[in-house]
């Protein structure tokens, strides 16, 4: 492992990316913060006042021109992702990127033309729940043969509602829900049945609140089935609209068993008895769910690029999951199946 | 209400058959067992053991001549039930049959045409599942507006495996896993939505571990998706193959809340801590399961004849439900959604 | 087996001698309900319009005299028990009769002397945990060693609150919350720890809503440690005072495991996820969440008599019962341990 | 706040020293750990590889020369906190002691008359359950009157059985099983009931499996019910043979409501159907179930430090958690009920 710490530059600095800065400032071990980028003069300030002095660029360009940064952590909007991973491999950098790679195919295959120009280079997309504990253990009991041979997977990505409807506004650009939201759990799937690919997805979906929706040919609850070569399907819910909180789980059946990942997103270990029956609170956004998961993936990311092997997510990974999701936009709008 | 009891026949004393004999004759207050009716011997040699006194019958025609009896209970084979039905009619009986009311929807139609003939009798196909507790107590808190307006229904069929694929022998006549299984989670979605009609689904399924099931086009776990008019959907499991019980529960999600019903199939209240974690038992079997439906279905049915009126499922209902069944196995054919 | 049903008088139609007149009229196999005895008129009322005509009397004596009732079913209050099961005895009846067998020690010894005069005849103490199914696989459980050797037992009897404080008024004579309460918990404990014999107890409790207890002694939280010989021991928690139901459970810890009897007290299988968690509702009372243990009680009662052998608690069980609850009350007097 | 970190020594480094260093070192914002001390060579080497370069003493009174050191960590053997906590406020240290201040009742006033003389220096024990998310959620809750005025606690503390039986070594001077673990739970109780005082305590126990504890009076499993001013109570129970992991929970019962904490002790968010039902697997240890309420608790003790204010326990409440904790070993080993 190499001796010194992976030095980090942090791009983009939204309620996701300031999670993340404080994750690698201060619980990764064998990470530096040494730099930050962001357009937002706020964000700027919010790094020099929480980080432990790393250098604040406001231009991407900048950053990558630091030759003390090793890698580059892009949690920027998703339109960008694609160019700014190119630019990154070609000034040398280790890349960590949110999902998703791209909402464009063929950008995605761009990206993977440039990588294969780069093989000493690290290139992950951020699907967190490969690094949740929970998920992580659901994993290496199927590897362990718990369940036999697993051959489904049901799996949902739902958020509490926001009664404003914010995310409305992001609907032209989130590629909606299924590429937006059930791109993670398309992840999911292929990683818990040994990365298959998909052979073909039918998809459907009501707007039960968010009327605005419907301009933009989206929708705030859908479904999906997904078919896999050699005989593994999969279900895939996403919502906007839940009352509980954020329930984002999934099941894996096999031959031999089944394995429930978060069934019940319980807030923490408390039970309340009262005239209303017996309840625990729920989670009530992704933050509070996975905020272990992106410190895990944090750590993996970093350890991994110090011993100079791949953790997590791969570019092709992501392209797999994009074209998936592509193909069940492509359903919804159509009422059809859609062959892949 | 009529002051004497319904006097019921009951025509097929398989395992589900004696169930319901026994519950007529000693669970169910208004109703009188006079008579059963079976071809196998040693079905009637366990009724006159074991009932009180019925006459036995060997013959479905001698039973319908009996002036005693009011009403006849089909628990036959569903390739029979149609004839039975339009017999029982023509004979002046109430009737209560098992589903499917049948696999064909040509004679689906034709045993409604013959009920509109005989408005004074009562005809209802045996979807137990309204009547079990928790399935009704979901129904009345949606009635309340306790979930605001449902909009999805999630529910599943799953029985426990059965290693020696007894059920592979009833594949030519089953109708496939869909009109098998899933038509009960069928009635169930457009019973908690508002007997909302399909418009199209989709379904899909695997053949995890019973290889003979492949001649007759069958899977042993199949998926799918059905949309109903008015912005409303459904999500359908059913499987053969699970290995920790029967697992067979619904889940409806509304605008302000969801309610899960049986989302853990325990069988009794106790837990067992011990080296291998904290956990509950399973129901083994649909017996088990819905013991309590399958009484409180047979009382409501005695009590609405006795009062004149419609109890469970209609005639209509469930052609609605092997209409949706059957569009279903097409889709599984086919690869391709279907619009009905 | 006797061919003959067990001809059956019910005595005392309060709401719970009214559960099992019509158990015992309708539901349980080998039983016939021949007569009942109240001394209110609205009482033998309900049982002429609801029972299948039984005689019906208005004196415990004119019962006893008729030839054709072979057992007696006590369901009077408790101060009557003692004497009530000696006059069935010496009328040549066998007895039911609901807990406590009685509040005196003196009149315990009376009883079992009568008892031993008469050993052709059953007589029972209902305590009906025995017979709840889920109750009775932990005891299958324990006798086939899933927990090694069971040593503690945890059992509580926990009320919902009556805001009106009804209960409150039988202060005088209910025996306090350990004879009233804890006394099913002393058998379950001893039950399911191998009927060892008391050795010493301490207790303690609160008044935490009923002010009106403090005049008698009492109070509406109670808790209680009970040695047993052969180094076994029992925590016990009686409330009248819950909000959110009737929460009635035990748990048993052995070398090897334990197991929990009730520990969520779901009122049915339907879980409700909106804005204020996931929860279930609970069972409001123990006539909710017993029903079926009252059923299985008598009719396992009727069985045993029918076969001539003993079933469910001996008046030995109660008598032991009796005493261990007598000394929690003087412990709770006294403030100090009570050797027995 | 103060401008610069609280420079920290730990001294013990033992498996819960180990987790403290590493707490201090990576994950507590405002701690700096500056030094550390062991007698033992190996755990200094470990310190020497693992932490970012403190200075690393074999003897106390070094590090308490050591200027550079605000505050001092004590992980030590219990029979040394009292004098060391002493030592510690004579240099002029902070203290963090890990429970319990002291197994003699004696030394406990020693203490906290030297921490008199020092009112400008923090020191505190660690009960740690304070600091555990849930804990901290049912406090709030029952602050803001969720279950109205809470007049009862259950509490265990509940290790899995360690076949080896490695604790019994520790026997002779762990004080017994309820001041090395029920000392805990009375703090939670007293904490969660609002800092009374006991009245009265009663105890018991067995021996289940570990017979070497007879020679010292402990037992393996044991039992007590401790009585507070003001009509509130609390229920112990403390085991160190259970076989399904680390069960340490509480209840708090009040007027309105109830709250449980941890009552199943879930491993993660995983749960596992197969042929032995549905189950999740437990948190093995202490350290599993308690991980996060270590962290929360050093960056508490850190943060309240450097805003020169009280966090946790005080010593004062840790002398009557020791004071309650003598009494029920001394009511074990009389059987009678001890006043306070």
């Amino acid at each position: 492992m190499s001796a010194s710490p992976l030095r980090i530059g942090v791009v983009g600095l939204g309620r996701l990316g300031k999670r993340h800065a404080e994750n690698l400032a201060y619980r990764v071990s064998g990470a530096a913060l040494v730099a930050v980028c962001s357009p937002v003069e706020a964000e700027r300030m919010w790094a020099r006042e929480t980080l432990p002095a790393p250098r604040v660029y406001d231009d991407y360009r900048a950053l990558l021109d630091d030759r003390d940064v090793d890698a580059v952590w892009l949690v920027t909007p998703s339109a960008l992702h694609a160019q700014q991973i190119i630019d990154a491999l070609r000034a040398g950098k280790h890349v960590f990127c949110e999902k998703p790679l791209s909402l464009d195919f063929a950008e995605c295959e761009r990206v993977i033309e440039e990588a294969q120009r780069h093989p000493q280079l690290q290139a992950t997309i951020g699907f967190m729940r490969r690094f949740d504990p929970s998920y992580r253990n659901a994993f290496e009991k199927i590897e362990a043969g718990a369940i036999g041979r697993p051959f489904m997977v049901r799996s949902q990505t739902c958020d509490q509602n926001d009664p404003e409807g914010f995310f409305v506004r992001f609907a032209p650009t989130s590629g909606g829900i299924f590429l937006d939201c059930t791109v993670h759990d398309i992840d999911v799937a292929r990683w818990l049945l040994g990365m298959p690919k998909a052979k073909r997805v039918y998809a459907s979906g009501v707007v039960a609140l968010h009327e605005g929706l419907r301009e933009f040919g989206d929708v705030d609850n859908g479904v999906a089935i997904c078919e896999f070569e050699g005989g593994r399907l999969a279900m895939f819910y996403a919502s906007r609209t839940l009352a509980h909180g954020n329930d984002t789980g999934s099941e894996v059946i096999g031959t031999a068993g089944a394995l429930y990942i978060g069934r019940n997103p319980r807030a923490n270990r408390v039970e309340i008895a009262d005239a209303s029956g017996i309840r625990n609170e729920c989670a009530p956004t992704f933050f509070d769910r996975f905020e272990e998961a992106f410190l895990c993936e944090a750590q993996a990311f970093v350890a991994a690029v110090r011993e100079g092997r791949q953790s997590g997510a791969t570019l092709a990974d992501a392209m797999e999951a994009t074209r998936i999701g592509y193909a069940l936009r492509e359903s919804l709008a159509s009422g059809r199946a859609v062959d892949l």
